[in-house]
């Protein structure tokens, strides 16, 4: 059973902890792009992601991947476990990288996303949007590529190594199923609330909640038993914090999101919200929906159309509901789990912060 | 100094090596498709890359991995070799894939690229162009992933893994600084030999030639030394690979290499051949050079008028002369390779292969 603490009792400080990685990160990628400048190599490469990386970010999986190697026994945050802390974050500005060429993004934390900005930034020489997208393309591998090397670099034991891969192969995998689960669907009906379901289980809960809360575990030699109890605070979790991720994308406030409201809609992008409201509207809502989700040329008018008949159809409070629902059961699953006190005062608080949020 | 065998004394059988790595593979990729049917997950990723390995493929960088273990003194073709082998071809796979995704190319080993593929088979639920594009990029990554799986699966000892990964690293840095530097050079003039030379060894040779066969040696426990003699054997041959893959790209029969000749031209990849032959072109050629190189449009007659010309210019013969000099200058660094005669044998077997061929 775990009992609460209070702030400063806690072993892992949330915003200590994030410092730490994004300068681990930052550091990094300078040296990267130092070692391009004495190559003759692109610095930009290295530049644009340092920028990627300090532009924003909720650092959630460094969070959690910290906070399993402590819930496994690990104290402190030495060097393995802030460096595979790190290659989840510059991991996660792959998949951010590719997601926007995929969904054909035009901003990403406030700025132009990455393959907007690459076009730009060479328009005078010719680069065109396929030049920016293949810069991105690239420029997102380069991530995966360094994300890789910050692992091989960690000075994980030898006992510890394998375990430690195969739980962060094993995250690459279910996220690109998920990815590609996803892709398809936009293909597919409006209405699948399953389909939205599995897509945000593989896409989101097992990627940014499990499998970094496991890669830490194992990083402290975790066993099967506590990975079990872990899991079963982390899939709810990972689904409210993808279902609040779905209200903020159409709903929530772009200045604080650092995503336009446009963006998700225009995509036609499927998820739980759309799929319940599809299946509660009545015929003119369901021609505003299926008139307007997907249209490239939506405009702010169209979406607030769309809002309304989230709202009119309460889709929107239904999936409020499943947030609190999936909320309390993760917290529950956490009363259960074998870990220490501080570090479920800890997980706690990043549950709050992943599912009570603004941006 | 290596002294020739005959090819039935040779420790490794390129044809047998080349059939036991595509076997692996597919059986791999096959428990990957039974295991995403179980779990209700496309198995169209693991399907499309099984047909991609299966459709064609030199297996250049299993076999120089593969010889690299021998070099270092490993015999056999024990489960990490053909593990870490297998995996090379798996990266390359991802590879092509997303190449092809950014060089807009339409065909690949005689079948329509996995991004037109996909964009056809998915026409019919509404998928264009971007669909087939974003599936190709995922799958892409998914080839990565499973390749870095098979590294960690391989049972690679303790005391050598941190070594084969710190080679996987650089090799695909390096090759992402390749492609980047290839796509900027796409932005500049057709007349620069020197950016196009630094492409070729980053893109192609290191990637292709060098980290194979470190990586092998690795797997072995090779020290620095050897890595530097099989260095100096594999980037002249590297170089050379490439300048025979650029001449085959524009002047090749595309039956033997499963890529029309139109592919490179509209691309207007930046080739040492193009570069040469502008230099060298009177203004009459040049406007032809400048006038088809990257034109999108380009059809059978410009490209045949685009041959001529490199043929006019001896810029073709030219090619042919670097390649035969970085080909005598790899087969001299080979003689001086601390490395069995048996081993130098294959290597040289390997060498003609990369060469000295029509596809």
């Amino acid at each position: 059973m775990a009992h609460s603490t209070s702030p400063s009792e806690r072993v892992l400080d949330l915003d200590g902890t994030r410092l730490k990685i994004t300068s681990y990160l930052r550091q990094f990628l300078e040296q990267k792009a130092q070692r391009a400048l004495t190559d003759g190599l692109p610095t930009e490469v290295p530049n644009v992601l340092r920028d990627f990386v300090d532009a924003g970010g909720k650092r959630l999986r460094p969070l959690l991947c910290a906070a399993g190697w402590q819930a496994a026994g690990g104290s402190g945050l030495p060097e393995p476990v802030v460096r595979t802390a790190a290659a989840l974050e510059l991991y996660q500005a792959f998949a951010l990288i590719h997601d926007d060429v995929i969904d054909r993004s035009a901003t990403r934390r406030s700025r132009p996303a990455v393959h907007r900005a690459l076009a730009d930034r060479h328009a005078k020489t010719g680069a065109d949007a396929h030049v920016g997208m293949s810069a991105a393309i690239l420029i997102g591998n380069m991530a995966l590529t360094w994300s890789d090397e910050l692992v091989t670099g960690a000075g994980i034991s030898a006992a510890r190594r394998v375990s430690v891969c195969e739980v962060l192969d094993a995250m690459r995998e279910e996220m690109h199923y998920g990815q590609y689960l996803d892709l398809m669907a936009s293909l597919g009906s409006l209405a699948d609330v399953d389909t939205s379901l599995t897509v945000i289980r593989y896409k989101t809960a097992k990627y940014t909640i499990e499998r970094p809360l496991h890669a830490g575990a194992a990083l402290a030699g975790a066993g099967p038993a506590l990975r079990r109890s872990l899991t079963r605070f982390a899939l709810p979790l990972g689904e409210a914090f993808q279902l609040r991720d779905d209200l903020l994308g159409v709903m929530g406030d772009p200045k604080a999101t650092g995503k336009p409201v446009l963006d998700d809609l225009r995509e036609g992008k499927r998820t739980v919200l759309l799929a319940l409201a599809v299946q509660r509207a009545d015929s003119t809502q369901r021609d505003v929906l299926e008139g307007l989700v997907g249209n490239q040329s939506l405009d702010e008018q169209g979406a607030l159309r769309v809002v309304e008949v989230l709202r009119e159809t309460q889709a929107a409070s239904a999936v409020e509901q499943m947030i609190n629902e999936r909320y309390e059961r993760s917290l529950a699953a956490l009363e259960e789990a074998p870990v220490p006190a501080a570090t479920a005062d800890v997980l706690r608080a990043i549950a709050s912060l992943a599912v009570d949020r603004e941006s």
